[in-house]
């Protein structure tokens, strides 16, 4: 360390652990000097144990968000001549909606700027299933992100390094301590980097389920309210949806075959639960950026929608009319009875297209764009004894088995009426 | 990592984060894993948090320790011809009793295996003191460790680097991670290093007080159990008195100093708090050895114990007869005011006799044979004001105005009688 240090690591991790509250000083220096690396990993690791267990003040919190936003750069969108909003969902299995919806919203006059992620685990990356189409890349520079966000006016691609660095690091941090499941801590790591990017609203899609993060609803409400009072602690306009995920968004999961699946909603088709979502969040966009008077119903309807994820796609390199791959090898799932599906287990979907070859154990994995599952009926339908139910698609044959293992009493038919739970539980504030 | 391995960290430190008790194969697997550095410095500093906030089940404490010892060698002193003790002091201000108390206790019979540490921060370190006498040294090989605990029956040297590796990392982390004040980790680094060194029976002297590291008789008292409780989980006969240190013990405090006290102890006479102290442990540690039958204050009154103090400092190359290293300036602080001094705070000396070089700040610096500070009267005895009433002792007189910040407020002097209160607190158990 050359410079002299305003405090002592160990102090500010006995205050947390105490119980106390850190001061905005103690925050501001803490995260920086944890990016600078004056603050060692095993003293972060320390606090955010800390943190984990002994919680975060409202204005804590709101602090240390802002000094993980200050630790890069924040995107300047003042130049941008309409309205601004965009949308992060906290993963779920088959969650394709941001393809049909940033176009869709675009196509309502209000830009959307969205820096994404690649998939770790069970849930796809929306920069993983993008990547399925020819040609299409996920990094842009500045000028090029700016000059598309203006004539197209959606931009979905792969955040920069210079965004909350203080967020790679302290991400890593908690995926080796034990520290991932921390409310201020999920909030603070989600909020710092889509209040640095610049959008002036917000729609977060809080999933709630056996395939989502947050297995519950009352932990999913908390950690609604702590994004909702973040963003708008920050000035940006916030609101949060709680969706179900017990069972997988839409007929498919899987990187082609989700954006096989978008295209149709673009197209005025697509599965009903897509659709209403992809409606739903973008009505809340449009509320939140000011726009409630424009229906996107409409633009979905008459093509602008799909005419503006084309120009997202060709933009970016992408062919919007090439053939998606495909997998060489489907081996097909019967129903197991006759009746109504009553089960149709999220996270076991999910996991079975992770093993398929959707998704990545390790970050520097690659992805198959053609692999996943694709459903052929939902929790609610009646499905036919020997029946095709699932379709596992794979490069590889050799991938069935443990896919198929992943799947062991994900489905249960039922021999009464089932009627699935809505897909909206709730909406913050 | 080239093995397979048993469990993954991030497991092990969720059980213990979420409340729950780790398995006897996770406490050995976590901690021989960091010890091969397996599991990585961050995640114990996660998992070491996490057992400061979530505590541990008395099973899993003591498997815990057990595992700690298995990352090194244990002594075997079963050729040792006489029952053996050890005595650990939690440390204080003045505290120079092993001095005195290893000879004692050799002289009645008992064979002394002490490995102990040097100081760090306020209260001084046992090799410390005894490296202030001209030629003596505290390493000693294996071989030369068991001839001197044959020959002379006391051995006080440095532990060798494989005695608790586990400890060595450990204590290294908690000491920057905010981790140190957890009483299942004091209790498990004091106790796997006793337990390794082999004795049969262990007196404890557990501190209260300013000075000490517990502040306060509930937290003494409930450490004391935790060790006692360790002791006999492993077969060594445990007791703990807790011993008061709000001042401290006898009339000096730093390295030569202290030597001087303790040969005053040795040769009949000394300060009747550290006479008491000595005579105390001596026979705790006579009784949990089996020979309650003997008096130790025979052997101190009959000159044995001198008789022994004298080898065991030959046997390290030391001159017993040779004058100890004098300090070359010495500032005396007279007496505020005339009356009964009602306190002398252990903790203000520990950091004054600190400040004048008698203890270091950082493990590779250098300690002061000669500093540390006299004191001409203690709580409960008359002062008269402008006689002197402390001396500081040091080789640079630089030293002196920082030493004397620390004593402000140090001192109180009372115009009505002041009784102190008794030494030995309690006994555990």
């Amino acid at each position: 360390m050359s410079r002299a240090e305003l405090f002592d690591a160990v102090d500010v991790i006995r205050t947390k652990r105490d119980g106390g509250r850190l001061s905005d000083p103690q925050v501001d220096w803490v995260v920086d000097a944890y990016t600078r690396g004056v603050v060692a990993e095993e003293q972060m690791a320390a606090l955010l144990m800390a943190i984990l267990l002994r919680g975060m003040h409202t204005d804590e919190l709101a602090r240390w968000t802002r000094a993980m936003i200050a630790s890069g750069d924040r995107l300047d969108l003042s130049g941008v001549d309409r309205p601004t909003a965009d949308k992060h969902s906290t993963g779920g299995v088959g969650d394709k909606v941001t393809l049909p919806l940033a176009p869709l919203v675009a196509a309502c006059g209000v830009a959307v700027p969205q820096l994404s992620g690649r998939g770790l685990g069970h849930t796809g990356g929306t920069l993983d299933k993008l990547e399925s189409i020819p040609g299409w890349r996920a990094e842009l520079s500045g000028p090029e992100f700016a000059a598309q966000l203006r004539d197209v006016g959606a931009v979905v691609c792969a955040a920069s390094a210079s965004l909350v660095p203080a967020d790679r690091k302290l991400y890593a941090l908690r995926d080796v301590t034990g520290t991932v499941e921390s409310i201020p801590l999920i909030a603070s790591s989600i909020m710092s980097k889509k209040i640095a990017e610049g959008a002036r609203a917000l729609v977060l899609d809080v999933k709630v389920g056996s395939g989502a993060f947050m297995k519950e609803a009352g932990a999913a409400g908390e950690l609604a309210e702590a994004m909702v009072r973040l963003g708008e602690a920050h000035g940006v306009r916030t609101v949060a949806l709680l969706t179900g995920m017990d069972t997988p968004l839409g007929r498919t999961a899987g990187n082609a075959l989700e954006v096989a699946e978008a295209v149709e909603v673009l197209a005025g088709g697509g599965p009903p639960d897509v659709l209403e979502l992809t409606l739903a969040l973008a009505r809340e966009m449009l509320a939140a950026a000011g726009r409630s008077d424009v229906d996107p119903a409409d633009a979905l309807a008459g093509g602008r929608a799909m005419d503006r994820w084309r120009r997202m796609i060709a933009a970016q390199g992408g062919d919007p009319t090439a053939p998606l791959p495909r997998a060489a090898e489907v081996h097909v799932l019967p129903a197991p009875a006759t009746g109504v599906l009553s089960r149709l287990d999220a996270y076991q979907v999910g996991i079975a297209a992770w093993r398929l070859g959707a998704g990545r154990a390790r970050k520097e994995d690659a992805v198959s764009a053609a692999a996943g599952v694709v459903l052929h009926a939902k929790p609610g339908d009646r499905v036919t004894a020997g029946a095709p139910l699932l379709e596992l698609h794979a490069d590889d044959p050799s991938r069935f088995d443990r896919a198929l293992a992943a799947l062991d009493g994900a489905i249960q038919v039922a021999d009464i009426p089932f009627d699935p739970p809505p897909l909206v539980l709730a909406r913050v504030p």
